[in-house]
């Protein structure tokens, strides 16, 4: 096994809450261990440009707590070209630098293969992302503090949707998986969830709108998944508005706020365990893994498999959905 | 000056945090004075419903903290003839209601004053709007709380407008006033602020953009009010990305979140103040006035001129917002 | 198997955020399976005093967001008695109950098997305690909410930490378990992190500050669960300051506010699957159990055998709470 | 009047939420006249060891929204003396800074008065406590922060006392003012407020508790400044546990984490208005006062006058408590 003395963090992808607390982690284990450590700004761009810099402990104090990425990411075209690449690699040689710690997506995480497998450098993935939809981790980071952002504004919307009997649709973040379209929903009472994973029709949802009218039940949240079966938002919309003209029907999309703020408990630990394993990984030997949690337990996945999830969401879940929204 | 017995609370027009704890300062305050309160139903409509109540004291136990309104609000049509009004006042008399609070802001006001008018009515107004756009009052129940929601929201906006360098075009609430894009703008430290008053072209933003962009400072929050005379939003970033492409732009739209939610001290006890003073003013035979803060002090302002104000934002708050984001 | 027709509801023991989100996930999948459902209030002071009312389906609207608990809780000797839980027990009979679900800790679950060992009278279980100290669970009702609000409040005593140089010993909730203290601790950076569970001794702690002193390192923290097996936060300051006089030290005791407030996301969807479990349990026959969480599984556990968990902390941990926080 | 050319800036006295916003203006509006702008760490304990740095438009960047302060804060014995103002004076000339900015409380405001008188440097105040008890200013930076944070943990008190019919004593900071104790007492439903001026006895309230409970009103929340007349939280309790032993009375100290945490929309816009005006008053030559908010225009009031105001707070409020509250 070799030993590794000099390792790099970066942030990758879409920035999520929680980044912060995984890159204080890998600097402070790395430097427990008497590595140097070094921050990659902007992600693999950063790594084309060298904007590589040491980190001290005390780059990283008080940051736990901060939404966002102090290592800035960004998305880099030129890395997914093998010229690209060797540019990086190029300059972490320059840097003396024999171990990578990425936090990011699936995207990133084949970057990160294809560099570990064309160069002679152990990466190590820590799944970074609001989506929950990584395979070979439970959770990732970023995941509950977005849900919780989500669920806060949904409750706000809630309000008003009493005070006028309004029927909210609402869209919430999601292009590949429904889990924050899914975790939301049930816990604001959602009568109707949408998610990319095809659970209901927008029909039956129509339908079960216009027994609801009859019923005089007019205030109703419908949570849709950016990228639900029937479209965003506005498109479920235009379509109950056709054949519900008479509700009141208002839209609202959650956006960018889901991404950002002070992430919560569980994803400070979560990013804290993982910054640790990973950099535990290095030491050990162990390259070329993404650090998941699967049932409450640190669990390496190789770099090729921890790809977008494509589970099915249990159907048990839309059930639950209809009994408790009744 | 002929004494009141029996006196009618409602919430009318749109929804604003705080509506409750108004609803509960009047209820309380008027069972203090031995009178009998009722509360109507939605608004304008539960008038001409008959959709009366009699509150208690403990009907409006654990509301102070709550969004939304109890009472329910709704706009109503019917309301705006002299012969819904007439059907309106002949329910009030089935319960023998000699005095009305309206919570709710110009429209509503609008038509307690006709109504003062044509029956023997007295009506007090309360201004109910996250707008804070009344003549008469410095502050408005809900204003405070929604530019602290916005603010959050632009907070977590930043964070990743920061980790990726990007210009988020952001819209906050405001057909008519600036008053929450001002404020929301300046304390989340804005580069530019876009109002219904009209403060800044949209001309001198994008020069500024892209001077801004030669200086490679590339983080910038824009705050558009929803009636800024450039247009919403949407059409903000149409214009900014035809003039400034190689800008990330974002677009975010707050919506509805702002109207919801647990109401702010300030809110609370705006709300308190006014609701007990509406009742002191019935029982002081001060009729057909609204109830308005102007230096922290309560002052009352004839029904007839609490419309919506068509003050100018002082311009020196634009230097403020420049100096301060340069 | 024996057709159960009227369930009872109830909460019992200290309140957690989350048990209104388990109510209304019995009540409402009771009436779907068409059964009647009855709530009682205060736990089992309220089926002593015959408090027992049936509840529909928007009896329980708009509460999931809540904390506390509309049932209301309270601690009843008289339980503990046979003869108090005879007439318990008549009381339900008077109102056809079969099947009662038991929201609480695990005093309430040893209330629960009693009657069910005494009466023929099945109980489930759903363990609701900020605690987190439930053998048979990964997690407990509330104990997320709790921790998000100790982090919230630690975050904003770190910031007055740092701008005075002070060292802050912040009692959090847990007299026997420390749960709360570890998450809290670690996902605000906590120096040091002291609970019942023997993991590090105070004579540690006071040299580790010494050192930090020398390192002028000047702003700590420390998390103390308030049965720390070195006392409480007065004690442990008491004994700082005696060893570390030149130090500024301040105690903080967080207390009640961790009990209460909107659960979060996760408690919320915890209660509300635990809520649909427990009913499907009394369907099914599966009686004197508690419905857990066990690797995101719904899970069963005799009811005597749902007793606090005396499981040790990984001291791993504290391994990761040194390196982390140096 | 003489020209000013390089300003320092200092935060002093206890930390407020909103400070931070106030630096940032500070320095950029001085940046904005061309004017050299100087840090000054740990208010004049930094002034006297020399411990000033140059500040630029980017060193304040991200900090409109944190708590705590940049610069630190502590309190300083050796500034009290004539000689320790000697050597401080000599220090800011050292970097020839002819103009100093102290954001702070009267206490801060007497000792720059010292200076100004002692030495030929002009000094302006800016009101930074969250106590809100400043002849001069109607508002002082951090007040509405502290009293929405207090609020929020009295309501999150309020669901537990609610599910246990318990009586809390919860105090809040205020040694000789009761503005928080007032504002956030009325804004979230206590039934007694108590605070250093002495507007109710605590005979009255045990009274009053003893009546209460005769009505079977169990819940009641009093709200305690800790330098209340009758003393703080633990001692009011004391009193009410021997007159009223069958009350389940808890005690809850809110204790430092009102003074940390994001600041509101109003407190970033006071210190935003404040920092700008103090520069702007430096540069016209309007030396020796504080900047203060009166009636919502900005104020300058001589330093020798802005000292802890002795005002009584309004009789009229506690009479609108007892109402509301009933």
């Amino acid at each position: 096994m070799k030993k590794v003395n000099n390792i790099a963090v970066l942030t990758s992808g879409g920035d999520a809450p929680g980044m912060n607390a995984a890159v204080r982690a890998v600097v402070r284990t790395g430097i427990y261990h008497q590595l140097n450590v070094f921050g990659v700004m902007y992600g693999y761009r950063g790594m084309l440009k060298n904007e590589i810099f040491p980190l001290e402990s005390k780059s990283v104090a008080n940051i736990i707590q901060r939404g966002g990425t102090i290592l800035k990411t960004a998305r880099c075209k030129e890395f997914y070209e093998a010229e690209g690449r060797r540019k990086a690699y190029e300059n972490l040689k320059k840097h003396n630098i024999d171990g990578i710690v990425v936090i990011g997506g699936d995207g990133s995480f084949n970057g990160a293969y294809k560099m570990s497998q064309e160069f002679d450098i152990p990466c190590i993935g820590i799944p970074g992302t609001i989506d929950k939809d990584i395979a070979g981790s439970d959770f990732t980071i970023g995941f509950d503090t977005a849900v919780n952002t989500a669920v806060e504004a949904i409750d706000k919307i809630r309000d008003t949707a009493d005070a006028h009997d309004r029927l909210f649709i609402i869209e919430v973040m999601g292009r590949d998986a429904g889990y924050i379209a899914l975790h939301s929903g049930i816990s604001t009472g959602a009568e109707h969830i949408m998610t990319p994973e095809h659970l209901i029709d927008i029909k039956d949802i129509i339908e079960d709108l216009q027994t609801n009218e009859r019923r005089r039940k007019l205030v109703n949240i419908i949570v849709v998944a950016e990228g639900s079966i029937a479209g965003g938002a506005e498109e479920v919309a235009r379509q109950v508005k056709a054949s519900c003209p008479q509700l009141d029907t208002r839209v609202c999309i959650l956006g960018h706020i889901q991404r950002g703020g002070s992430p919560t408990c569980q994803d400070r630990i979560l990013a804290s365990r993982m910054g640790y394993a990973a950099v535990e990984a290095l030491l050990e030997g162990t390259n070329n893994v993404m650090v998941g949690i699967v049932n409450n337990k640190i669990q390496y996945t190789p770099l090729e498999q921890a790809i977008k999830a494509k589970e099915h969401l249990d159907p048990e879940w839309l059930k639950i959905v209809k009994i408790l929204a009744s």
